[in-house]
């Protein structure tokens, strides 16, 4: 008997890889999806790509009292929307899974960086922050799990094993990363298309991108004190992937390439999802893989340490660490129906 | 338990898509693997998308006595490579599942469109023409199967419905398609470079195209007579996909679209793989997927029926379409391992 | 001293083509461009590449009054609204060259294909269709000039010479064509974002493209007869490029494709933006150059000819050609401001 | 009269641009271009977008007899190259403009970052280093240019204004810059195939590439002291474009944004292929241009100055900046035959 889940907004990008991650999913069962101003179009027309995992569902405009006794409810809605309609969930459903920002970070610091007042903030406490590497008795435990940011993932992945240790200094840490178009979204915007994106670099979200707070906040409880971060994030010309260059100062000592890879390795040692690699990884080998490739060197002539991160933006960065979150809040098997293999080329 | 299977020829891009869906597969394992001038590098090292399933295994040099016993080889090999081991190795395997030309058409097909004489033609009969949907009951039966082209798969799902019911003439048909680069393989050459290759669109192969030989011969053989194509292939600018456009003319009476999708419906009513859909597909919604996405139109005005297909070129394309006709061999579930939703975005 | 134009329409890609290619034209000079949404912001804002070239400049809201006394006045609008401001201008500026479809074709054929009554039809006859290799005398002639399409211009350059000499049949002749996503403008819509039209290849417009009641007409003129053209339009994964593979059939005898390419040489020979080449030609190789290159093919296997042409949809087939009537109309070099050389890589 | 020119190394796609941006120049011309392995090859067999510029012209293995008289001599060989033939043309012809390495730094640098001892270290000397907006009244008078690597362009006209005012510390900048794929060469590798490139983004050369030491040797030369640069390229799925993010420290007191915008503008406020921008750049803008776009911005949350910088790698990072020396040295309008408008979209 499978899990019933819903996917409350579910003709997004992220809903999308929701619906195409749950379809293979051995022990669960979409009941139920949604959309805002695509409310009636069905799954199949909104994504080809699904259309014989989903012949007939239609989304349906949110209808709360359809998720009430669902054992998982994911939500993949815009920043501000989840605030809104988790406080009439939380007793009603299993386990809340909220793809969204407004339940990852504290208070302060939500309201710092997305610049408005929280509206359910006596419900952050019973929501987990979904980095499994990272806090996976922290999600087990949960009622809930907000899910991290698709580059505070990469970020945080990267650096953790560096801050845990003490091994850098926690201020001046800079990321420096590329993500691919769909993490825009699929709403229209000019710098979306086709012919604005293809064969153009560029950055955006300078000094103050929102993921900032969150990376910060995340490296903080693995470090145990304040972590600064300088985030540049970059769109690059492709359809999915990040990579994250991270560059740290050593806290003490000369750090050497050879031993940043086995302490990699060790901290990662039993993570399914996690490959330290010897040469730098590239986006590709993740796609369509809730994998991240890492690797990380020593640079004794400048006094830093790299490190640099790979992962699809839409599964470990978004849906597949939802559903592996999912997993481990309902006592599945954490990799269930979930892949480490990317499609490539 | 699993069936023990080989992949020979792992290094490259039909090899490596082996890999990746065998990885997958709840019945089969993958014994041995091998490549020719990548022998001795591991499968992690061509492939790092894969690493974490096949985290130790070494391309070896093809050596036949491991392949003794085996349930099932995937041959991954070049035009005319086939044709050399294919005779030492049928008595000693299960079943052997040849992803080159060498064993799909006649001797004098063959020969007429590869230029060289067939190096073992007492062993054509024992190979079926591994396209399922068309001809299941004799791979079913057959001892070994010759996996079709990419072009052909997607040229004869999109014909077979017109020819097998006599709607259509079989002369003058047109296959206007259009590849991806990873249907030029892995193999080093200009035309294959990123920078030649992207922002370019380009036919080749005017004419001659040796994979125009399978399509009349698997053609012929769905309308019980002769068939005549005119085949022009494309290069895109995308890692994935064939689009194949066909054009031919109503043997009598005035067909209408609807009546044709209906008709293509029909026709493919119980294949799993196979989505006739009313919009113009697209090769994104197949792609890392076993489906072939197809609609069809009637034009009274210039007399023309036109069918498109969409296919993932390495997944129905080649190495999904190995795997489905493996699980029929091996009397699995055809489906098994394969997935019909494709990666996208 | 330098004629003084107007682009009217500048926010969109022709009109940023064109502006482009003024800013380098050494006998014109922009002296007016105008937007309609856009209007107020600068042109440095909405093409960051031209920014050297219009430092200052402003897209202004459309006043008539402004272009009084012009020498040139480019309309690069949507279909439809250049027979609304047409009548206003004809006598008030030197010439029109408009780049829509409102004045290439007799109203008839408009009314036919875009479905809606012509608001100027008195005006049809003091255009001329602005494709010079076919038709330069008429062009010189002429007030003003309606510039061809973009699919039109490469199917036309393509089938001339078979339908001037009377070598094909008027019936049965395919376009299968390929266009880059900037042939669909600048304007917002989901098929155009980059997660979508990125690794996809698929068709559109399946039968009734508006493009084809043009080359209907631009070809009957040619060949003197009615021609009926089957029109198949696809998307490839580039910003630019078209490229237009035709079938037709031989009107009698069988033509070699030596001699077609003789035929195609001698036809040209004299152009300097057409280019007629041995091997099949790539659209890369026309980037941001005016010139269209062609190959053609002779098939007796299957009695077709082949011909493929290959432009830059945005400069031979818009803007750059919309140049060269200009310089035509206004007596100048047809070559001027113009190259022939693509970007490429 | 046009000066007389050529290009050795016309093959690949820094010689290509060579041809092309030299046929469209008012006062010179190709009269002899030269090939290695393709030596025998027509220039538009190798590069079918020049073929109208230059329908006859056979690259020709190269005869330094042959280059005796010319007035520019542009070398656009693999590094190491140029210093076995400069030796033997430097009295033999008007000016050598070398696109390699070779003659860009002191021996020293050289021998360090090139691990290999430099062949011609006595003509060092005779070369000048060619970044026009940092090094003018040099070129000017040089015999010679050496002109800089496609990086080290962007992260130069990044740095200088700030080194050149002493506004950053001169240790710990960051330079973490991406490439279009063109910037590979035109050589056959496994890392340039499209299928392998596209939709990848990937960082290489960490911590040691060879551009390292020509930034630092050129910004101690703008700071006048030692600069210490970690330098991280990354390949961008484009074929062309570098997008330069740099990353220092302010050297005291907290600039603001509108302060170092201010300073960039008047840094380079007469030259005519640089645009200081407000919003981040991005390299579509620049492509087939000599220009560089640049921004910049202080974050004092983490005590750092951001700047970035676009450019077109085979132009204002290549063949461009050669051209632009070549104007110079020969005492032509700097900016003849360039263009500061980009090919966009």
């Amino acid at each position: 008997m499978a899990y019933r889940t819903a996917v409350v907004g579910g003709s997004g990008y992220t809903g999308g890889e929701l619906l195409r991650l749950l379809a293979a999913h051995p022990a669960m069962e979409v009941a139920y999806a949604t959309a805002d101003s695509n409310a009636g179009a069905s799954v199949a027309d909104l994504h080809p790509g699904l259309r014989s995992a989903y012949p007939d569902m239609v989304l349906e405009t949110l209808d709360s009292a359809a998720l009430v006794g669902l054992d998982a409810v994911f939500l993949a809605l815009p920043h501000g929307a989840s605030q809104q309609i988790v406080p009439g969930l939380v007793g009603e459903v299993g386990h809340v899974i909220d793809l969204g920002a407004d339940f990852r970070t504290p208070v302060g610091n939500y309201e710092t960086w997305y610049g408005t007042s929280h509206q359910a903030p006596e419900l952050l406490d019973t929501f987990a922050y979904g980095l499994p590497e990272l806090f996976r008795p922290q999600i087990a435990d949960a009622d809930h799990v907000a899910v991290p940011g698709c580059y505070p993932t990469a970020a945080a992945l990267a650096l953790a094993p560096l801050l845990d240790t003490g091994s850098v200094e926690c201020e001046s840490i800079i990321v420096d990363a590329a993500s691919g178009v769909s993490g825009r979204g699929r709403s229209l915007s000019s710098v979306s298309l086709y012919s604005e994106a293809s064969d153009n670099f560029s950055a955006y979200g300078l000094l103050d991108h929102r993921h900032t707070g969150e990376m910060e906040y995340a490296m903080a409880r693995v470090a145990d004190r304040d972590v600064t971060i300088l985030f540049t994030p970059h769109l690059a010309p492709m359809p999915r992937g990040i990579l994250a260059t991270c560059y740290a100062r050593p806290a003490s000592g000369t750090p050497t390439t050879p031993g940043l890879l086995e302490m990699f390795r060790e901290f990662y040692s039993n993570e399914p999802f996690i490959e330290v690699v010897d040469e730098p990884p590239g986006t590709k080998a993740t796609l369509g893989s809730n994998a991240v490739h890492l690797t990380a060197r020593a640079d004794p002539r400048t006094g830093t340490v790299l490190v640099i991160a790979a992962e699809d933006n839409l599964v470990k960065g978004a849906a597949g660490q939802a559903l592996q979150c999912a997993n481990l809040v309902l006592g599945l098997d954490e990799t269930s129906g979930l892949t480490s293999c990317g499609v490539a080329p």
